[in-house]
């Protein structure tokens, strides 16, 4: 019915080019482009493979980003602002705007970052949407606990750098170096052998400041995880006790369904007994 | 009955090799052959057993691979195709198997393969076949996290291939190398002191590439041991709902019931009080 | 009327001050303050921003701490001893000052300690308060298991100082040194690589000291965690029971009211039926 | 009343041995004592401490472990046979029948090996015993896939030894050795840039063996986790469960109680109109 009103109103081209990118070929189309151009990239970390059709891959790369961008300037067309409104067109613009950056960086950074379109992979099946969906709800219900690890990292970062910047440049010399030295410890790559140790040899009571920051944020990630988990489990089980309770219900009703279908039964015995008695009345009367 | 009925059919060949292979003692020699096996394997792992009994060993480890040959043609031949049915006997093919190959990678190799001979103590015995299968079992629920992660995986393994690999052939050389070097680094094994502080002594920027990928991967791994947690919490939830929903409803039936007795009782009354009434009318009347 | 009440009271200037202090635009005051601070500490790692705006940058922090100690003058003196009864205004004070200590390790060690004031974005902002509060909530559940552990570090450091001390007095010649080196193998950082097996080449058997003390304190911080995770999940199970228990409650009062109204109805039919029976009664007998 | 009856009967020394182990106080001296003694341990770790006051401590610990041991020889002459059915008495017998040993590896592997006996603080304290128990009962949930654990250790340990042994000695080079190195290797302590990236130097396809070990025993561990943490939150639940249906009971009961009053109010009120009705009928006849 939808589809017939629409078609009698004068049909706009931006109505048009709607039509065609949701069309379900278009989107697999799409899909199996992406797929195609990830094996293709894949083959394109191998020297032998560059050195025999380089050309042919570097030529079909561009194909397939022009695809790519025509794709979503229709998209952008059909939409309009609303585009900006899926948070997986986002994803899929920066994704692929990426490969039109200019190289600046040298080839080999450039060619990296071609590959995030890759990605585009996670935007495109459902299933994966809806993992990936799945995942960032999860952040929201993490943000307090997260900002309060950021603290701890911005204060320790802070410390270690003034502490331990001047004597240990390579780890602590400035204030991003902390905090990548800090992110390691905490990860508990190295820490002692590669770093605490080294720092104690120098300052011996540096252990006073490592080891309380390895428990606090083993202990903040271990209540974030206990926290995602409670969650999740909370859910579950919501759903679980809602469908307990509707069994419950039905039983509950059918049980007093049947006491209260003798109960009407009696009334209606008492009514028969309330005409007899009455009959017996004007029996008794007449 | 059934066995009667068999009985008097007539008995092929393949129902007497069945029948045969599915003897309690049968299974049970075949347990004691591969545990006998198993500790053989673990002593042909001293040369000074070597040394001595060597060839003894040798020969008995023929005869035992000459044993399960035999036990796999029969069962093959008892079953048909229908073997090919159990996921077991397919792990026991492949197990007993490899013991066959002819000598390839020289002496070495091909005596470690013959060892995944041992691993058939979890296919013969009941309760480790239970584990196992609840460990498989896990695993479809796992599968949209684990195809995230190859995607995650092939796409950062592609990048650092095409980034890194030129000036670190060792971990980023080709395809394989990167994603053998990612896996370490999701492990978490080296990862800073071993890899990215090296890496970004050429490309400082590295970090904005390792930390985010460890992130990610730390998250959806989490994510994955929260999801499973969840759905074996849930079975173990509703299982104990329904036992809570019988005792409730046992409970919600008896009280009913009593009232409901009352109820009936009170119908019994009320049909004697009916038929006095009735008595009284035919008195009245009479 | 409490505040009337209060008003007509002479106002002593120690209500005055307890007032002030209390007043929203102090509080938001103190806030903008900490994290203005916060970024200036952290702006005083940079050896450019230093050599250019250090002076300056040292005064404005004196400025900071002076406004800070006389906060905390204002709060102990509007307080009174109530002041310590908040474990916030003592994580305060301690924090605060840690930046008047006199500087006895150097410069740089001072410089650090200083940073620690950002702290109080964690006392002053309520949601990091909140989240704190529920990290410290669940240590006491951990009481026993932390003892416990405690008992296996000590009793392991003073082992291990005795066997390993003269021979690796780097690792564990004080009690100190083994503690410390315990709680590394116990992060599982090089506990192999790193320790224990340059400990086996000279003592042999170490292996049986280290792999039991690893698996025993994994086993302990396992069930630490699980202890924690139940101890979560019941209270949020218990909070939906409480709810699922009510929504029964209420379903069952309703389905027996209904059962119970037809019951009384039955009532007054009776009553009306035994009214008419005395009529008859009184009929008959008249 | 037990008591008095005891005392009529002739008191043999063996019941005259056994209250006095088990009066309070003999229990608190012993644990003055324990404590008194893992702290004179831990002095004995500091040489300067031992210079001033070896002999001392030295004599001391002597005479605690007489003391033990005369504690030890009074409860086994006062339970007999019945002193082995505790576990922690035989934990008590072990402890400090190590510090009996006569000095066989050595002065300092002795002093070591003495120091478990601090660990009675386990036995001794009530509330530690509840945590060891509660430690000790999650490991019968957990056997079977402890067992499939070691099969996998050992099936992989033994085709290490045999694969890589000839090239690795100090890792693999014996049974015993692989079987630590695995350890090694679970524990992701320099699992690749330690060990499996120096083999694969030799053996480039070692990677297809240690890979899949890690996953393999990283999902099994996973797994004895999850199954460890579903039974302690079940029971948990069970208990929950429990308490709500005592509260769904009384709720259903009174419920159903108040409609029953009024079906047995109903009762007399029908069983007086019968009375009165059969008064009518006498009335009736008469």
């Amino acid at each position: 019915m939808n589809v017939e009103t629409t078609q009698t109103e004068p049909v706009t081209l931006r109505d048009k080019v709607r039509a065609f990118v949701e069309t379900d070929w278009v989107g697999n189309a799409i899909l199996a482009i992406i797929i195609f151009n990830a094996i293709m990239l894949g083959l394109s970390t191998s020297d032998n493979v560059m050195a025999v059709a380089g050309g042919f891959i570097s030529v079909l790369d561009d194909i397939v980003l022009a695809i790519f961008v025509i794709e979503l300037l229709m998209k952008l067309y059909a939409y309009g602002l609303r585009f900006f409104t899926s948070a997986w067109n986002i994803f899929d613009l920066v994704v692929v705007g990426l490969g039109l950056l200019p190289d600046r960086q040298g080839l080999s950074a450039l060619r990296g970052l071609r590959v995030i379109r890759a990605m585009r992979l996670l935007s495109v099946i459902p299933q994966m949407r809806a993992v990936v969906q799945a995942l960032l709800d999860a952040l929201p219900g993490m943000g307090a606990v997260i900002i309060m690890i950021s603290i701890v990292f911005y204060v320790f970062g802070v410390m270690a750098t003034l502490m331990y910047g001047p004597e240990f440049y390579e780890w602590f010399g400035t204030l991003g170096r902390s905090l990548y030295s800090l992110f390691q410890i905490m990860t508990l790559e190295s820490w002692s052998m590669g770093i605490v140790r080294p720092v104690m040899e120098t300052y011996p009571a540096a252990w006073a400041f490592f080891v309380p920051f390895i428990i606090i944020t083993a202990f903040s990630v271990l209540n974030l995880f206990i926290g995602l988990l409670v969650n999740t489990m909370q859910s579950a089980v919501e759903e679980e006790a809602e469908q307990e309770f509707e069994k419950l219900r039905d039983l509950v009703k059918s049980e007093t369904d049947l006491v209260d279908a003798h109960v009407l039964a009696l009334h209606d015995e008492i009514k028969a007994l309330r005409a007899e008695v009455a009959a017996l009345k004007g029996g008794s009367d007449g």
